[in-house]
């Protein structure tokens, strides 16, 4: 491979001839050989590409830039924003807490690809642009690497996240209406318990979505608050008067979300609260997931020796050796998914309480988890709705074999006989695996017309519409 | 001990002969020997007792329920909702998962004492009020437990843990104003920075605090949405029209607190989400707390060999075997509580994942996890204001020595030099152990005077007001 | 109340008439006014008992403490062994992280209790033995209450949780033999599988047991480490020669367990890895246990529309609304248990990541958590064993049934026809609802003879024995 | 793109024509486009080609599978473990819970390689390996898989991350032993202790490392232990006698680990408790590691308003706006890392507790979270290693300084003149800020002299040696 020396305050550094990153990048690349390269997550970088252009903008409208660097760095930065630059960040997660390295990293390519754009030869000549006092102006880590996290992690809560989910909840909610006259046993304990509908079950479902898409929203405020003209430690030193709120608007602007200036800039470096909050809320409907899932899954346990009350789609071979055999695959991924989530909010929670004084240096870790969270759980609402629940179907026979076998229908009788003598027939017809029918008759306690008068499960389901 | 004879659908069981409980109580009692005796918490049985008020008023209202017992009943509920029967409840959070067995403690004690205070004698005569069919009607434990669940969580969120957090938010913001004058060198990385104030740093302690309430704010909407009247599966099954309406309404009544009955009971009854959510603010000013008390340990860390910019009070001997010595006790109560409560939040998070068909049946310890975060953090919130916070004192001639060593000064030379330029100053003065003054100036970078017209920590902290 | 007045470095403190706890007791009472009073475990008193003992006795040995002394403090120690002084303990969890202030409380109730029993009158006269120089010699804070951690720990898993879960591993063992002929079908995704016995399906759950006690043996030897004798920081200051090893063997002696000094001193007080260490296997065994549980819960939900293979005794009525019901509570109550210890666990480590320089103060918190996972553990593993596995019974009837309808019989045709057509056969069967012998014989790939030569579940369960 | 057309038991399907994947490969990329792709670990497929061929060789000598089929397996599979295939693995972590669809990934890819490698053309003439009978052979994903998991865990153990921690563990042991005689002032709770020597500090990270090293191989036995040979249910059903133990020699054999056949196939389908037991001692190394690291990142913080006692190298400029900063880079990484793993453990543990019956269906999740944080760890450690701590020096002028001030050197009075007469002199030295030796003697509690004899720091080190 071939090099050309690149240098920083520390001294000369060789980097590869291609690529243009320089000095810092490489040390960093070197120092830190820590799993996976390059997995600093490609929307961090993308954020970083609208913070340099705002921050151009921000800078040259307030004096501080001239027009030409403002131009350049905008060029530059928008090759990133559309991904074209993503193979110029090689560094990982596990750096320097802070995020400086990426920080230099995209100064470095801002710089060189600037010099390239604008006709010069890469490591040759004088750049016009230089990383830290052009592309960093008005910047520090310190600021520029939450504002990425913010701007990061809100696009992908908007974009894949909440349609995600909501996808999957609009493919609930159709269910519900499909099946709401379909009436089932339900379950209590794994126990007989009184009927519902199938509606009525999957009505739940969809409440327990809606309440954590609310609560996933009421996040969005804190996220949508950037700390970027904080600079080192909140102060807003080396900035000109206004950047904050003019660098905030041109965020918004370039990426048509509603970001604004955080209104305390020491909380915004030095805690990630608005991502412990965040993630908090997608842990939250993980928990609700698992929950629906889990109820699918169940439910289309096969007929012969499971549940089988819903019947989902075959998408797949379901055995390298039992032939034939289907399985609840988009269930298992979509578990899988919000078990992972459920653990990386132990890992972000943990992060949120390391701050100290005037930084939290867990940053990258922690937006590196956000992002995966927010990322599969976009993406499993999809899968699971497209291979699953969108071709659920009710099983109507067995359903109706479940729901007049069981004895728990017996709770009707409460109200007219009292609850000690109900539970007399319900024992009776169990021990002796007969119907409730034959027992209450034989135990006398009603006729067989005040049975069927009482006992018949739609008359079950209705009480509270 | 003597002991009466009480029987439930099962058969007859041994009660101690001066109790209130009946059989199923005693039953729970022997087959749950599990840690702790009488471990569910007693706010969960104070909300019973508001339940059991209301449900008597709403029944009764709906016709199903005689005045009279109505007024047993309610004499009863009202003795539990005044603790004055708390040594009636002897079960414990480790017993059947949906809290079958406590509704039935409450149950049967309301039962028993309305027995007594109707004249009648303990286990002797007929009881004018049975458990289930009169005290349970209505209900099921499976739309009563978690309806206690959230009376007693609602509450004690409004009256320990907000209060108790607001009154710490306020000592902070008191303490804010009062230092808003005190600049100090600011720290990243452990490492010095750029100078801000005490009252900047402390203004992000508050901000944190005041995002952390407002998430907690935002949950208490789903919090206040009660289940019952959802009976056994959601349906509502049993009870009279318009009773979960009325009901909620009692309760909102009598508890001075704005319940409101489900917007969908299945959702109710089979997850505890409002309790996930609710937790995941709790743990979201847990994480906030820790950085803050964190700080605040380290800042009092004795001036000889710490950093000593703040001054703590003294509040008990530190050490029994080093004289003299005071620590930094309340920071370290705090903290460890917020430990706690991050790990409750898995505990919670875990347990919401459990819900299967109809039911969640890990409501006990749930709930048992939920009070004690809630209750925890408000009660250390003000131990930690009163013996702490409010006592807090800069240190100012310590904070004054710390901030004129500092070579982190050198960043407000970056728009007048240049970073490069300002990196050699400050390696210079940290080889040579000197000021940055005397560096600047002998690099030849900038004169005496710019020096001391361009570096002066005064004007470091103020750029973005 | 009437008080008396005590003293301590920092002043006066009123006190309790009838209370032996003296000032820094009472300062801590009052200025910890957080969560349940007196929540320190009373087995770390009883631990703090052990060691007090001990201490006096290798004091005495070692020449630094008369032997009347001696004498006094054993006596005392021993009532707070015995539990005769339980009372005398009122602080909570919730104080120093050191632990300091129970260590003190020790100190001045064995001093104040000492003087009585030597026919002092409390609050009068001198003492002869005091808090700090006496009790407390050749210790401190930082040395005794790491040490009490341990033993409480230590003794806990050895009295309570062991012996709890190898109760719960010999009764699953019993039913694994007792039922290693009734062949069942198997399961795998919720879906039928090729055919086991309940036999072996139950050794899986005794191999899980006896990885989870072998795992947790294994930490025994770190926890018998003590760190008595390292006083402040680890360096032993103010201890005479020898003084460690003789401690740990006076402990050993009084304990009946293989305590010793521990081999480095200063990880003993600034970590609490061997608690760390510890409580991961308890949480292993908890993950363990839970699959367990889970199982048996779903194998005996009930037979009319669950899966029904097994019957679980009733031990208590399920439902207060539904009549008859009878529900797995001893499942919940252990799978509660388990998902408590789950969320203890990540309080642990987070506690465990906390300790600065020479001293972790997270320490109550810590040995809080440890002690209630392994009560809970122990006491829910006897009660579920008692109060569900020693009674569970095969369903021999509803296995039977179950077996024979399985379409996963078809896979002992793979080696014979290979695993492309058998998949046919078992897909004609189920789009047909009809037995894999009919298809595989209208799809002519097979005989009657063979099928029957072929497929029998009693043959598809012996291959690795 | 060109394509060529591939079958299952389900019908056809398009697969990339230069591919050497087929049909169920293909349905699996296509039904789950969930987060990144191809994110099932390499280690994993190359875990499986070691199995592959060894389930070849222990086929073909138990006569089941014939000599030149198990070549052709044994060639493909050899290009698997080099690497050379890694390009055919396109699955994601979230897909089928038993990793069915990886399994047949890798059998698909070595039957069509096989096909190549035996002249034949990809996608034309019949194959003369089938990937279910021939490749598969013996086996189900089921058994495969969690042999995979094993396989891949414990080479990353051996390979990475034991090597790595021992290197860390190494280094500080030869930083323990430079700085043995450098005394230093303690610090608890963030206060002045008594003194101790730097050697002493770092023996206790080497102790803490050593116990978590001791944990972590006490895991490998458990890991060991091969599933391989259970098939789908843990029976063991179409394998040849024998099978079992064989197939576990050749892959100890073909990896050079000591592997063998678990002794319960049940639970080694059922339940991962080797990988939540073996995580668990990741989690104790992570905690463990974040407690030395945060000592060094604070000991290391710059002298001028830090601690300043350690030098640390300086590898890279630390700040993007404040000129000559150096930050503790190497800490903030590995302590990231470090945080990750705990919020993995509770992934880890979640999924543990998942599995139902016969099958534990969070396997890719699993692992992919244990590879992540056994690599991690390793690369961690070496990194942190060679870039911090091994460049780890003494600031022996600033320690001086801060134990020369030190108010704690008191505690060497308590066995002289008692610990209240001491902390008297503490109090007075803090008050009036002067030297103890001033206080003490103005006090009149002792003689200059016996200050000078009895308060010696260097005499306040070594009682346990």
């Amino acid at each position: 491979m071939s090099y050309r020396i690149e240098h920083d305050t520390m001294g000369e550094v060789k980097v590869p001839a291609d690529k243009y990153w320089g000095a810092q990048t490489q040390r960093s690349k070197q120092n830190f050989p820590i799993g996976a390269p390059a997995s600093m997550p490609k929307e961090i970088i993308h954020a970083f590409g609208y913070l340099k252009k705002a921050a151009a903008y921000a800078n040259a409208e307030l004096g501080v830039l001239p027009e030409e660097k403002k131009d350049l760095i905008a060029k530059a930065a928008d090759e990133i924003i559309e991904g074209k630059l993503d193979d110029q960040f090689p560094l990982v997660i596990w750096q320097t807490g802070s995020g400086t390295q990426s920080n230099m990293n995209v100064n470095e390519v801002v710089s060189n690809r600037a010099h390239v754009l604008d006709g010069g030869k890469l490591g040759e000549g004088d750049k016009k642009i230089h990383p830290n006092d052009d592309v960093n102006k008005s910047q520090s880590s310190n600021d520029t690497f939450p504002t990425a996290m913010h701007i990061a992690a809100y696009r992908m809560l908007i974009e894949t996240t909440i349609p995600g989910v909501e996808y999957l909840r609009d493919s609930l909610q159709k269910k519900s209406e499909e099946m709401k006259d379909v009436v089932k046993i339900g379950r209590t304990h794994w126990m007989d318990a009184t009927p519902l509908t199938l509606g009525q079950e999957f009505s739940g479902y969809v409440a327990q979505i809606n309440f954590g898409l609310k609560a996933l929203k009421n996040t969005l405020a804190h996220l949508s608050q950037l700390a970027l003209g904080g600079t080192a430690v909140g102060t807003g030193l080396n900035t000109p008067k206004g950047y904050d709120v003019k660098v905030a608007e041109y965020i918004a602007k370039f990426t048509g979300q509603p970001f604004q200036t955080a209104e305390n800039k020491f909380e915004a470096l030095a805690a990630h609260d608005a991502i412990v909050e965040s993630h908090g809320a997608l842990k939250q409907l993980a928990v609700s997931i698992t929950k629906i899932a889990n109820d699918i899954r169940l439910m289309a346990s096969v007929p012969r020796s499971g549940i089988g009350e819903l019947i989902i789609p075959s998408n797949e071979p379901g055995s390298s050796i039992m032939p034939g055999k289907v399985n609840p695959t988009q269930v298992e991924a979509i578990t899988m998914v919000c078990g992972q989530i459920i653990g990386n909010d132990t890992a972000v929670s943990y992060a949120g309480t390391t701050g100290h004084f005037e930084l939290n240096v867990f940053k990258p870790m922690m937006i590196a988890n956000f992002l995966q969270s927010a990322r599969l759980l976009g993406d499993a609402c999809r899968a699971f709705t497209d291979n699953c629940v969108a071709g659920i179907k009710p099983n109507e026979k067995r359903i109706k074999e479940l729901l007049e076998n069981s004895l728990m229908l017996v709770t009707a009788l409460n109200t007219h006989i009292g609850y000690e003598k109900a539970a007399k027939i319900a024992k009776k017809a169990h021990a002796e695996d007969t119907t409730l029918r034959e027992a209450a008759i034989e135990l006398g306690f009603l006729t067989d017309e005040e049975f069927t008068a009482w006992v018949d499960p739609n008359k079950m389901i209705g009480n509270l519409e």
